[in-house]
């Protein structure tokens, strides 16, 4: 797409000192997701990986699951009042066969799936819609080192290709619980970073998302947490603080949720039976 | 309220040391904002002035623009099952005469209102709403000193209140040109902050804010600046970077533009009329 960044003049200080230079930003513009035609959200962006976004983003919302439920996805035309498209406009068009919400009734759902849901219906949403438990493999369940989460952040930073240019976007990160990188996406919103992963994976036939840990760059909402369980990914962890409904979210539905995760530190709010620890000392 | 915050038990990492304890986290819950008793959104938010939320958001939305126009607002009971009043629902009734706009035709605008508007579409939208242009008064013009913007965020963070104990929230402030702090609000979303601030000075009859600073601790996105235009405010500074969405719109609608506010160095996006600035050297 090639709108990841734009440039702009910009008028730079520095210590009483004053330049005009050419700057580089982070794009974001809408995009406005369809349903078999029909408006069902609208998220402001960071253009590319579009068509992940959209399909990570009905997953969030438990439309879609596996590869095979999603016919295709299209950029519509005419979206502008002189017909020039945009690329802000995609439908998405499930196989034949898969429910479709009654968007009207739901609409309290969609008015608020970009920014959480309402917190008693939702948590109960959540436990519903979710296909798969939040868990691992019983043959081969998840666990992960300490040292290896703490490398993580440095591995998604070197990962980052354009946040050193423009420090305006939140990356997220999908890792193996032995630290191996899977998959990387960057994006204005952090909520569109996370779907663009996810819809990539459901793309690929990757989900449930059983074996991953999802680092996000930023905190770790009510929302990030939910994507993650209607992901079925066991491990979230976050560089910066996590919310009191995210915690919860996280103990109801088994998700293991790590904040705070910086150098050797890290504060283990969920789920941590995951962790390899060796003792847990003291405690109030 | 008292739910600013929340008590978790917490394990800590601490290059190998682990410990349990019980940790303060940053409180987040869904604020459903009735208009006149119909549904208009659903935003996840930190408990307390939610009234003002509500306002603000009205103000956003481009329906409120006046003390005056403000009925009342109130919390919903029997918002659960079982009737118990969650302080999660509150109805906005504006004063006989004021306009309401039809939410059904007018779906997306607020599906979106709490993560950003459609591009084009809502860039024509706030300039036909938006009921000042964003300006100063003429006899009395905003100016501001790159040192006095650069002494900002410093009060900023020793006004925060909560964000010592969480490192969960964003902050938002207003201030005068001259730097004197007139209020500040923190939430777990940046926009709800924002909203907080612009419907508190709604209700005392503040609006428009054109002789007012606006200072936010994060990101200035497409959102934000809209909100600074739609309340009247001549200077948006943020502390991190802007999107480019958000210096377009500034660069349309005249609003001073201020980034990356880190020490004595800001990069200045649009409206630079308004810093008053010695020379401006070089430039590509």
């Amino acid at each position: 797409m090639g709108r990841v960044t734009e440039r702009r003049r910009v008028i730079r200080i520095r210590d009483g000192a004053i330049s005009a230079r050419a700057d580089t930003l982070v794009a974001e513009e809408p995009l406005e997701i369809r349903l078999n035609g029909k408006p069902l959200a609208i998220t402001m962006r960071t253009p590319g990986d579009d068509f992940a976004l959209a399909a990570g983003f009905l997953v969030s919302e438990g439309v879609l699951g596996r590869a095979d439920e999603l016919a295709n996805i299209v950029y519509c035309a005419g979206a502008t009042e002189d017909g020039v498209n945009t690329y802000n406009v995609v439908d998405v068009k499930p196989a034949p066969g898969v429910p479709i919400p009654d968007i009207t009734l739901e609409r309290n759902v969609y008015t608020t799936s970009s920014c959480g849901l309402c917190g008693k219906a939702s948590l109960d949403a959540v436990r519903t819609t979710a296909r798969w438990p939040v868990g691992d493999d019983e043959n081969n369940p998840v666990r992960i080192d300490p040292e290896t989460l703490a490398a993580l952040p440095d591995r998604l930073r070197s990962a980052q290709r354009v946040f050193d240019r423009t420090g305006g976007l939140h990356a997220a990160a999908l890792f193996t619980p032995d630290g191996r990188l899977l998959d990387v996406r960057e994006d204005v919103g952090r909520h569109n970073a996370v779907d663009k992963l996810i819809g990539r994976a459901l793309q690929q036939g990757l989900l449930p998302l059983s074996g991953a840990v999802l680092l996000v760059s930023g905190r770790a909402s009510f929302e990030l947490a939910q994507k993650a369980v209607m992901a079925g990914i066991p491990v979230l962890a976050a560089v910066s603080a996590p919310s009191s409904l995210a915690v919860d979210l996280a103990a109801e539905t088994g998700l293991t949720l790590v904040g705070f995760l910086r150098g050797a530190s890290m504060n283990v709010y969920a789920g941590e039976h995951r962790l390899a620890l060796r003792t847990v000392a003291g405690g109030t």
